[in-house]
């Protein structure tokens, strides 16, 4: 009888299903690049959507972004079907005050960029423009108490990277990656 | 018909079932104050297990760790039943190096007594004496990815705490909470 | 000749530096209060001034509060006496968009109190209300790039540990410290 | 008269002074690269300096990284130079028990290369091999609170760094910077 494979990682999965679970929960790409232009566009006035989608998909191209993006969804879609225990089922659920493990996650995104993204992670979460409204919606059943949070993080992250990239075209005077 | 009943938090509940679920999974705050009693009786000659176990009861009353608690354990459990969607299940099971997320929900415990106790942390997640060994034993199916750490994390914050305690002891002459 | 006598912390001393200091750079623990009730009026119209500046006291109790206000009071008086060497003195000086270890201390602050204050720092941080729009104002020579972020935190920290006493006043239906 | 030229941050300028201090204070690439080989050869028998040293170059290229590396030497020196205020001047100089914020800006580094790092930067920093044992060295009158814990955060940040290229390549068959 053979050994069972040794487990290997597969990266490539982890980065499809992080992309396919976003968009299952009704989380596009361009969704998240609209979040990024509402906090980059003062600064940057001839900013478009498709430069914000390159630096959105640069950060979901991340292990540890991916990492809490799956981890988070499936902490929303197990509430959504009742399946946790109590007491932690009605926390999610009810997206408690006082339950912090959503912005934990969040946060864990936002600092692969970099302390400066704390202000434009928690100036989001809390004006909740365009997705981040739709997310936080309770009255349609869904539950996104994860994913309403890891959005705004990602946004911040993209809205970290351009910043550094920014700076190095304005220093070498030649585009960037 | 009457109106739903509100949702409101039951701290006490939250409280009752971190301990529960820690015992369930087959960590006693006892094995928890043996770690502290490791991390610090080089330095306190006649720390006692008493003392050690007191500071981890204070640990483990705080909101923030018992969210904390209660979603890494959830975590397992759905693991080792098998619950978890691909490829999340495997990163779980299989306590993927690069997975980092147990790592982050330990942290979050770590913090709410300050940086002082992240080297103690990674220390004895390293070491991984007593109570982590046996957690860490990978033969026996049970899956414990996220407790071990969350389990590094409490000993470490009790530790922290009482490095606390014991210098307001010597500044005033009093022992203190 | 006797032994010089061992260092031995008074965290007295400490505690009394940090509230010296703050005043001196011109931030009262009132003004702090009003951040937090600017924060935290919505949701609790009959706050008073009072409960804010008890909850910012208490925040500023703690060590790790109390280690980031001095280190980062120093940087900044530093900076305004030119005495950093370059390139951190043109960073801290100009509140670099790339330089972030201002709101890396910040984020210390506010983890002792968990993460639900992560969104409470970003957004006031954003918008500036009170004493945060006044030492923001670069044109007075002044220079506090770490201190405005250090007081958005505190007020954040001083916010999430009011919303904890306040569950715990409404699961007790008591008054709670 | 001229208007006075706008300050325009000099990224280079920035990561010249970074390396320059870090030699000036005592470490070199290759010292820190040899933290990263202790850490990491138990893993990787055939592991060579030369591409622990590559990593640890990587790492240094991170203006987060240049960032906290530069304030932490800054405050090292100052209180080498007894130009800090009292009791800032006593905590740093004693590298006191409660006194975290070395911590908090290693932290920082470790973050950007995710949470696994956190685990390494723990054990280092206790067992403290090589130059961090120098570091350390109370009786030559260098004080260098900040800089063992930044050195520290280097090697592990790198040794992160190292995991997901290693994964990467034994996904791919292929070397990958």
């Amino acid at each position: 009888m053979p050994e069972p494979k040794p487990y290997v990682l597969n990266s490539k999965e982890v980065q499809r299903a992080t992309l396919e679970w976003l968009e299952k929960r009704g989380v596009t790409t361009k969704a998240i690049a609209e979040l990024v232009h509402y906090l980059q566009s003062p600064y940057y006035p001839d900013l478009t959507l498709e430069e914000c989608e390159h630096h959105v998909v640069a950060v979901l191209s991340k292990r540890e972004v991916q990492n809490a993006v799956l981890t988070g969804i499936q902490l929303d879609m197990l509430a959504e079907e009742g399946k946790l225990l109590p007491p932690l089922q009605d926390m999610v659920r009810h997206d408690e005050a006082l339950y912090g493990i959503d912005e934990v996650l969040a946060l864990s995104i936002v600092n692969v960029y970099g302390s400066i993204g704390f202000t434009n992670f928690g100036y989001i979460d809390k004006q909740k423009p365009g997705i981040l409204n739709k997310l936080n919606d309770k009255t349609d059943g869904e539950i996104h108490t994860f994913l309403d949070d890891i959005v705004g993080a990602i946004a911040s992250s993209a809205a970290s990277r351009m910043a550094h990239r920014k700076q190095e075209e304005k220093e070498n005077g030649l585009p960037s990656d």
